[in-house]
């Protein structure tokens, strides 16, 4: 229902989203290394859908339907499918009007999770500004659902909720210390993400498999100017119409 | 197993104990507004167990059967119990000697999941030296649980998570990003701990409870030179016997 004073929370691992109430809410999945910086990059680079799936068995179903495979697991791509989770991968223009199926370590599972939201849409750093515009005109609860690792609570996905909060102030009161905390992160590491990144796990583990370089892409604000949001269990580029307000 | 490189990780939320391995650590229960605030000063009185449960049912059972019974609930004390949640309350002379049994929201619940570690302690900053001292020597890994808020993080058991691990950072590595979160967030917080605070969701609900006194009773350091252990489903005090190194 629309309301006068409005909510942020975040829920900082995917194993807590059962306590937070999701109808009437907008919830923004997150998944910054590098679920949601992929499909960010995929919309903006103009392919049709993502199909977010949990399982790998489920992913190959949709390919031999005649989706592009991508799956991801402890940050390498998986034999028998054409993409990873490397952002430079969904740039191609030969993805473009195509749909993929993905599934991820951690992301996709946070975006299955997130069904019974009002809306669902996806962040990252990337389209920090277009995300953080469309939230403060709604005039419903956030809810900042940060995939973490395997359960656990992430750095980089902390920071990145920390962001949106601090951008919000203005606009929304905070619900729960996971907000204050996340809050805390964010002006702890703003002046310098990569470096307050960089002890790390995550961080560390896609380090040691030479993708610094798309953690510097993903790292960095406002490269695209689009939403995505999951419509009917596939991710497509927001439109004019599904804006809640 | 004693090791050569020992681990300190912290879990911010009863609901993902399970993603962490028990067997072989040493657990640290923290939930500092206010249960194992009490428990502490309920230990250094010379209270000579403390019975954790879950719910009222059973705590009124341990009731019937002679032990003193301290409920508590959204952080008042339930009718038809001697005691709630108050650490003033524990250090009455004439419960010296006596066996409690105790519920309250968060504290007791975080002490029943610990249950598979080699050894669950009771950690507070009223005996915080005690309990560093005490896990610096230690050859096993060490988890520090927090109890949260209704499964949900909380700021004072985060920043207190953060607080023993600054403290043991030349005795052990990080384990995971929680850790490292929590070490910020004590960093942030730790030159004023009641101001950091006072826009969080416990103390907010406590200060309104006029709890005041409670709160900075609980945020002293070193206030008792105990170390409360669980000990076949009673807390009692630490003795020699019970050091594992």
């Amino acid at each position: 229902m629309p309301q006068s004073i409005k909510y942020i929370s975040t829920c900082l691992s995917p194993e807590l989203i059962h306590l937070y109430n999701l109808p009437g809410t907008v919830v923004v999945v997150v998944d910054i290394l590098r679920a949601t910086s992929c499909i960010t990059t995929a919309i903006a680079h103009h392919i049709r859908a993502i199909k977010p799936v949990e399982s790998l068995v489920e992913c190959k179903k949709w390919q031999d339907r005649g989706y592009i495979g991508a799956a991801e697991r402890e940050g390498q791509r998986v034999d028998g499918f054409e993409l990873g989770n490397s952002p430079f991968s969904f740039m191609n223009p030969d993805l473009e009007g195509k749909s993929i199926a993905f599934t991820t370590t951690n992301g996709t599972e946070a975006i299955v999770r997130s069904a019974g939201a009002n809306q669902v849409i996806i962040g990252a750093f990337i389209n920090f500004h277009s995300l953080v515009n469309y939230l403060k005109k709604l005039p419903y609860d956030v809810i900042i659902l940060c995939a973490g690792w395997k359960g656990k609570i992430n750095m980089e996905d902390t920071l990145f909720a920390g962001a949106v909060i601090e951008s919000l102030l203005d606009d929304f009161d905070l619900d729960g210390d996971a907000a204050r905390v996340a809050l805390q992160i964010y002006r702890s590491g703003k002046d310098n993400m990569y470096d307050f990144l960089s002890s790390c796990s995550h961080m560390k583990r896609l380090r040691r498999l030479g993708l610094e370089e798309d953690i510097h892409f993903c790292l960095q604000f406002d490269k695209y100017n689009v939403i995505p949001i999951l419509k009917e269990g596939q991710i497509v580029k927001m439109s004019l119409s599904d804006m809640l307000f």
